[in-house]
């Protein structure tokens, strides 16, 4: 399994519920693609929200985005991390 | 204490022990504006590379970031996370 990085633009106003409501339905599907969704964070200011994952491939992490009603703008595996 | 995701592009290639010097770079001088960067994320390929980190704001990560040699393209506060 890799890791992947993800990035969606445009959530300006995105609350607490809201976070976690998309969370959730990341999570409702996502073992049907093998991927997990570990941690997202998100700044409600300038509408940008990220989301750390461990799956099979970015596509399979985009699948689950799009199916759970919230496509990635980005989707960047990241090899390295700290 | 906040939370910021910042963003660099540009490290094209960055290979672990870049990432691990960089990332002790700032460990180094972070408690002088009482910054502790927490994680770090890379792609090798795309060349983007992002940080997570506790300050008291994001000046004083960019001010860290730039001393150590590696200025951020984008530092945005997280005030949600999961």
């Amino acid at each position: 399994m890799a890791q992947f990085m993800d990035v969606h633009h445009g959530m300006k106003g995105i609350t607490p519920d809201q976070l976690r409501a998309a969370h959730n339905a990341d999570l409702a599907i996502e073992g049907e693609e093998r991927v997990h969704f570990q941690r997202a964070w998100a700044d409600p200011e300038s509408g940008v929200v990220y989301c750390l994952s461990e799956a099979p491939s970015a596509e399979a992490v985009q699948r689950i985005h799009e199916r759970a009603g919230h496509k990635a703008d980005e989707v960047h595996p990241v090899p390295l991390s700290i």
